[in-house]
């Protein structure tokens, strides 16, 4: 069942972009080891790598609040954050934490999104997994893991999940909306390793109207099981990179993120990269499942909660889906309540922070104001994924081919920085940043509120307090229980937060 | 020499996105008739169509300011309003002839952006006028007018041109960039008719590492031919539509618009759809044309123009091109100093106008504020370019296949409308409105200025007057002789037009 590449070249000869891909496939097994004999060990192999290898795990555990709940079987970290009490988990990473790991993100911190239970696949059930091909295609089939691993050319590639829900919490100070509080953390980066999914769905031929392409979880959910779709262009776009992984950062995955398969979906919200993987269903209109229609949404602003329960028509409305993320920052150095000596030296502090675009798009600029936005500083901006780029030619990683040296989009976070004057801050009463992207769009001074509490990317504000000898930085949120943040504390003092920006201290 | 489309598929069967393309090209003649026997006239056939077709062209005559300028051949409606004196012609319709003309424009009134005089190319000499497609192929190759309409599949679709300067007057108000006035009208939707880039590319064989595509005029300047680039994974994409067009609106190009022979590139600058095509140059970097290096840029906004004479490096680095446009819409009606008259009937008044998004993505909203942005309203939006995605299977249109029903993406510009009370205008100051793109990203409220002043797509704002019965409605800028806007005119108040929008009046 071997499906050789050179079957999906677009050319009669090999083109530059993408690449010449008809090299024989390499098997893997589960384990991570290339059937290729080795001198090396993978440890050593990868210390060779000049690009970004992960940080190590630590040792997790079954922590005590999850022993009565039905993910018992889940080791976790305690740093994240539980956003929405102990069950299911919705675990966001402290952000200086996440910040401090750098460009991949610790299986242990990588934010988690579980809409119910965590499905149990015993690791002895693994390679009898199953997923299904069907709808509108020709040839409908069914995929063990076995298969997906030993059958098909594997690739390995950085990628950025962002939830569709970072920063929630700034937007639900401002008005609470339908879901629940995330901060600025709630987005990893992993190297994930697994198979194109365009390769499964020639093999599959989908059927002249096809346009999207389902998938569905092993989460049984009140509303059925979770799932969504996407374009079917999307999937058959080698430079969108959508993939069916089972490997994360060369581990098999960790039953939080989908063990033993999901969906990599680079560029958009992560409630579209399906965990627990069961089935793939091509067909003409997009998904009809409760979860893609009633979550995921940028319903126009001026719905209500209490007007949208009445909106069906709205909720159907493709056009309000989220798919690519938009453009967003967020400052990571200096910390909430971090204090920086006036007369420290050096007299200089490194503000840094990170920000990312989707879609495959780029950030071209971060631009920093001390003065609400009447003038502005150029940030220097860093993407390590573009180390990458520069693996040698034939190069793997975790069993996959490191294969991205042609592709001109960007699938991840970058990071950015610039030197202050102490001095200058002291002057400032805040700091706020904004990012441009490729597709030349700069995020928003205003905050775009929705009903749902999605995509918010307005500028990122950090107030300034001079305190003593020290100057003091606040966030605008804190996801600890106790309350912090300069949103909530200027709202309580009866101050104006409209648009999230309007400050009137 | 003939080259099927067969050999350019992604499948091994017909894939759905993009479609099955093995039929026979037709050949074309340059008078637009397929030849195909058919019994009726092209006219007759457009009538069936239930899709938009061009508006009629006047008659056109050499303008005498023409007269003594090497455009002296050239005919040009003298609705055009001239931006840089009388030569060369950088021509913009009125803002209002352009939104009545409909979703198509005609080349009567489609803008004119030209560096310098137009290319001869008399009737007789077009089917000999040779592009040359060299540089990294593997077979490189010279390709007349007659081969390339006689011997490719022809295709035919609707996009909309943007010039990066659109509604670069409000930035020049701001302050003086290094670009000339361009008001809000300076963007066209025309039907082009010609062969897709991706043949010609596959034909040629790029070889590894290529990845850019380069593109020259015969137009002489006196820094070089007018040249630029984009990238290669653009134009081998199909969902992209990167043509070269010999058709407008079913005829021959018209001078300004490129005779014989264009680059038409959707969703990117206008300035990259190179007119007059000579050559095509594949690269491994971008073009090194003194066009593509100094303009099409939006160089970081805290670089004066004094500073940008300083910094060739900033200057050079790919990062500040402009390739995508970005989303941007404007209000049509009420148009400049229109009086709408306060006890009126109808008691409301249908404010509309236009919005466009680039890249291929699509505007999913646009929205309305009375009170500068603390509440909106929802318009209603019209996408007239989804009309030709109904086209029959095997629609032609103007010899070309009216190719669309299988491309998710959108190459047009949108209209939008919304009824608005009149005594809710009386009670505001001003109406402003923003989209919203597939991206997520909204219009931001402040202007990005940067030296060359390009992609200004802050929110477009209308001041209102109550004089007497009447409310009269103010544009930014006016682009005739005399002064207008209330742009220029809070300026010379000493009003705080800062950013654009900041307006204290």
């Amino acid at each position: 069942m071997s499906i050789k590449s050179s079957s999906l070249r677009s050319f009669p000869t090999p083109p530059p972009s993408p690449p010449e891909t008809a090299k024989q496939p390499q098997s893997t097994s589960l384990a991570g080891e290339t059937q290729r004999a080795s001198l090396l060990l993978d440890s050593e192999k990868n210390l060779l790598k000049d690009y970004p290898l992960p940080p190590q795990n630590g040792v997790k555990s079954v922590q005590p609040q999850d022993l009565k709940t039905p993910d018992s079987h889940v080791e976790r970290d305690p740093r994240l954050f539980r956003r929405t009490g102990v069950h299911p988990l919705n675990g966001e990473p402290p952000l200086t934490d996440l910040y401090n790991e750098g460009f991949l993100t610790s299986e242990d911190l990588h934010f988690v999104r579980n809409h119910g239970h965590v499905p149990v696949c015993d690791d002895e059930q693994v390679l009898d997994w199953t997923i299904s091909i069907e709808g509108m295609v020709r040839r409908p089939f069914t995929l063990s893991m076995r298969g997906l691993t030993e059958h098909y050319e594997q690739t390995t590639y950085p990628v950025t999940l962002v939830c569709a829900g970072n920063r929630r919490e700034e937007q639900n100070v401002v008005r609470k909306t339908k879901g629940f509080a995330w901060g600025p953390a709630v987005l990893s980066t992993a190297l994930w390793t697994g198979v194109p999914i365009r390769e499964l769905l020639a093999q599959a031929k989908p059927v002249d109207g096809a346009r999207f392409v389902c998938f569905e979880g092993a989460d049984k959910l009140p509303n059925d099981h979770y799932g969504t779709s996407v374009k079917l262009n999307w999937c058959l776009n080698t430079d969108k990179g959508v993939m069916l992984a089972h490997r994360m950062n060369g581990q098999a995955l960790h039953p939080d993120h989908g063990k033993p398969v999901r969906v990599i979906i680079p560029g958009q919200i992560a409630g579209r990269s399906v965990k627990w993987l069961k089935r793939i269903i091509v067909t003409k209109e997009p998904s009809d499942n409760w979860y893609h229609i009633n979550d995921n949404r940028i319903l126009p602003t001026m719905i209500t909660p209490e007007a949208s329960a009445d909106l069906p028509d709205i909720w159907k409305d493709e056009t309000y889906a989220i798919h690519d993320f938009n453009t967003n920052s967020v400052v990571c150095y200096p910390e909430h309540d971090e204090m920086v000596p006036l007369d420290g030296n050096p007299s200089t502090y490194k503000v840094r922070g990170y920000a990312y675009a989707g879609g495959g798009k780029r950030i071209t600029r971060l631009e920093v104001t001390l003065d609400k936005g009447n003038s502005w500083r150029l940030a220097s901006i860093n993407y390590p994924e573009d180390q990458y780029r520069n693996a040698p030619d034939g190069d793997e990683l975790y069993g996959g081919k490191m294969d991205m040296w042609w592709r001109e989009t960007s699938f991840c976070w970058c990071f950015w920085e610039l030197d202050m004057l102490i001095s200058e801050l002291a002057d400032a009463s805040d700091i706020m940043i904004r990012a441009m992207d490729e597709g030349l769009m700069a995020q928003p001074r205003d905050m775009y509120w929705s009903v749902m509490g999605m995509m918010n990317n307005s500028w990122y504000r950090l107030v300034i307090h001079k305190e003593d000898r020290f100057l003091r930085f606040e966030h605008p949120t804190q996801p600890s229980l106790k309350p912090g943040g300069w949103m909530e504390r200027v709202k309580n003092a009866g101050g104006n937060i409209t648009n999230g920006v309007k400050v009137d201290e």
